[in-house]
């Protein structure tokens, strides 16, 4: 079958299938006359101010070596939060219904509005934010969160200053220094001078200290978090808006796990009053659908948010939206729809709470060693502490005796040193003996 | 059926969706503070540089107010350039047999690598590339050209500068201004101040004249050329190829059109020697096989492409591929990889032969009333000439008494005034009901 023929992501790391790597790592590079035709284009500043690899791309690298070295041990992935189980048929028979259609006259389609189609925008609206007052037109369908922070970064340039939760998912820094926000990497304390880290540690139960936190124009805030699985609560929240309110600052909130919130936490920030003018919304069927690699998201910009001069930045979205990107994949649309529909919804909230059962699995594995664990309630995420170590030797130590992959917390920022974060997405059955090997992981 | 609650891009134009209106064209906007809370965060300068509306939402706004004003009048589009025909249902069932597999434990794939799947990039280096010796590595898939064009920017940054073909597509100006590139427009000329344009007329044959050409870092470069039709000749190529070695200029050279040449034109830039050291080549699924909603591109980074400083620039890319992008949709890229099985590219090239037949049909018609007829033999798009008249005013005028939308050649640059572009994408029927009603349009 066609798709057995496509490879996954784990197979095939970039690092690796893109020989000979000494194109660049070569001694010619240090000899510039030796390498050929140089063009006279600069290399942009900015990518040079980007720090070593992406991390994923680096997990994934070492996962491939690691099964080189052990071809029969039986790799478990707790690394990259991919999602594993099947999406429900009633899903992907839309799309299915969909592709056929296109092969008729009646069906076909071509260009769809850049900014999704509106019956999806609206079942987004209905869905997510119905009490909340969000509006069809306020929302942007994507491919994914992660084109849309850098959309975003785009839409902002490189002018405005910029804060993110210490740890974070590495993209909003990285799509920062991208576009030139972030000024000189600094090796002494790990971080870009023009950052703001909030940290978000035990220390302040994964919520930042904001009195003590400086003004910025745009806040980076995901919650539930990723790494450390922190919902953050509806009082905490309350003070996020107020203290953006009082510094005439732009929240970008990543809702991209709020499904996966079990207890009272908001699962958007909208429900926080006065949101609407100090916030945009990023979120994602990603892990709520399981379409890591279906693609499809959205970004709520509220027509109340403006900027200094009044000017509303939906429009600038809007803009961005339409001369930078073409919309989300149609047959990909009709597969959103459906996970909106009654029961997509409901057969999606199972997976969910299945992959909720995991993290409690893995979470008690580590209780059993004596190690603490943060998240796990709100978010597929565990965020395991050990401390006084290094955590990419947390990250070895535990591929090298247990071939569990995870991902030290380091990578995340300098707030994630100590921790690993462990992905709770997986085959029960994988699981379950990822539990047994941890149990035994001091034996 | 789920297809049919989808709305197209042409049944909902942004601009009248997003109501009201008035929210940024109020008095209010000038008066900053009654609009409420303001933040403290600046518009981003290169966002107000922006001219006016993008043009095809502009396009899309006037035949939404047209349709309004004549509901019976039988609107014809040839004016985005958007795919009609069904898509062979070779593709659309590899489609659904994927969409189908995702709900299976067997065929459930989660990520997959962000530079596309390797037998995709396997089969696009074969179908495009067999002969001129572009890897497999060198071809990254997106999920179309324009957002490439996009990533391509944040790529090169707000420090290079950029020459365009006049007219040419207005993705590489605006795309171009939103990373900062352009300076100021200019009202006396209708250009950007730091852009160099490339006049492309009759007079010159609608290739640039390089001898009067400033070096510029980037070169944007269309063949087939959207809007003019024209594909540069291997010769004219050759003089491409050497002048942007001669200055170190890379080329983006988008062969979006590129399976429309009849002719011996080359499909790609990479056939001319030596354009591995000078040029990145954008192309997509769109056009070519119907996938103008179904998204679907590629760009190829050679590795011979180096920086000033000896980089490579397909290492930069990279980075930008996997933080700023995460890979286009699976189900799409099994499409896309079927669309090059034998069959699938068999029945794929029919569809462009009828496209092809419906340019010589329009072609006619223009030629009928007297009008010089340029492109339409090597790519679905015909440029129209109407001496001394507007192009906006011909645009109108066409609309107003045969329904009919085309594209205002003012759209695309300065050099398209006096132009109109029209499409050869429709129905057979549509399109000999256009040429009648374009053969009366002096009576």
């Amino acid at each position: 079958m066609q798709y057995s023929q496509l490879s996954t992501r784990i197979c095939v790391p970039y690092a690796v299938s893109l020989q000979p790597k000494t194109t660049w790592n070569s001694p010619k590079f240090n000899n510039e006359k030796s390498v050929g035709h140089c063009t006279r284009v600069p290399r942009n500043v900015n990518m040079e101010k980007l720090q070593s690899g992406y991390l994923f791309p680096e997990i994934c690298m070492r996962e491939f070596e690691h099964s080189q070295k052990y071809p029969q041990a039986g790799l478990i992935r707790l690394g990259v939060g991919d999602t594993t189980e099947p999406i429900p048929d009633i899903i992907t028979s839309a799309m299915a219904e969909h592709a056929h259609a296109l092969s008729t006259v009646q069906g076909y389609r071509g260009y769809g509005a850049e900014q999704g189609n509106m019956a999806l925008r609206k079942a987004i609206a209905e869905t997510f934010y119905r009490d909340v007052g969000v509006k069809a037109d306020e929302v942007f369908v994507s491919d994914g969160a992660q084109c849309d922070i850098s959309r975003l970064q785009m839409l902002m340039g490189p002018n405005v200053s910029v804060a993110v939760q210490d740890p974070s998912f590495p993209g909003y820094i990285d799509s920062s220094v991208i576009v030139g926000q972030s000024g000189m990497f600094q090796d002494e304390n790990g971080k870009y001078e023009n950052i703001v880290y909030m940290k978000c540690g035990r220390e302040n139960n994964f919520f930042p200290d904001l009195s003590n936190t400086s003004r910025t124009d745009i806040i980076f805030f995901c919650s539930p978090n990723n790494p450390t699985g922190y919902a953050a609560s509806r009082q905490q929240l309350k003070q996020l808006v107020e203290f953006a309110k009082a510094n005439g600052s732009i929240i970008v909130y990543d809702s991209a796990y709020a499904t996966y919130i079990s207890d009272e936490s908001p699962r958007s920030i909208f429900e926080i009053p006065g949101a609407k003018e100090v916030a945009i919304e990023v979120s994602s069927f990603s892990k709520f659908a399981g379409f890591t690699g279906v693609r499809l998201g959205w970004t709520v910009v509220p027509e109340e948010l403006l900027y200094l001069n009044g000017f509303p930045v939906i429009k600038d979205y809007n803009r961005i939206v339409c001369t930078c990107f073409n919309g989300a994949s149609s047959v990909v649309q009709a597969g959103g729809l459906a996970c909106l529909s009654k029961d997509g919804y409901r057969a999606l909230i199972a997976v969910v709470d299945y992959y909720m059962g995991n993290a409690g699995i893995i979470a008690d594995a580590f209780t059993s060693l004596g190690r603490k664990v943060y998240g796990g309630k709100n978010a597929p995420y565990l965020w395991v502490h050990f401390p006084g170590m290094s955590s990419w030797d947390i990250f070895s130590e535990i591929l090298e005796k247990t071939h569990i992959v995870t991902v030290p917390g380091r990578g995340f920022g300098p707030g994630g040193e100590e921790y690993i974060r462990v992905s709770a997405f997986g085959q029960r059955e994988r699981i379950l003996e990822a539990s047994r090997r941890l149990k035994n992981l001091y034996k």
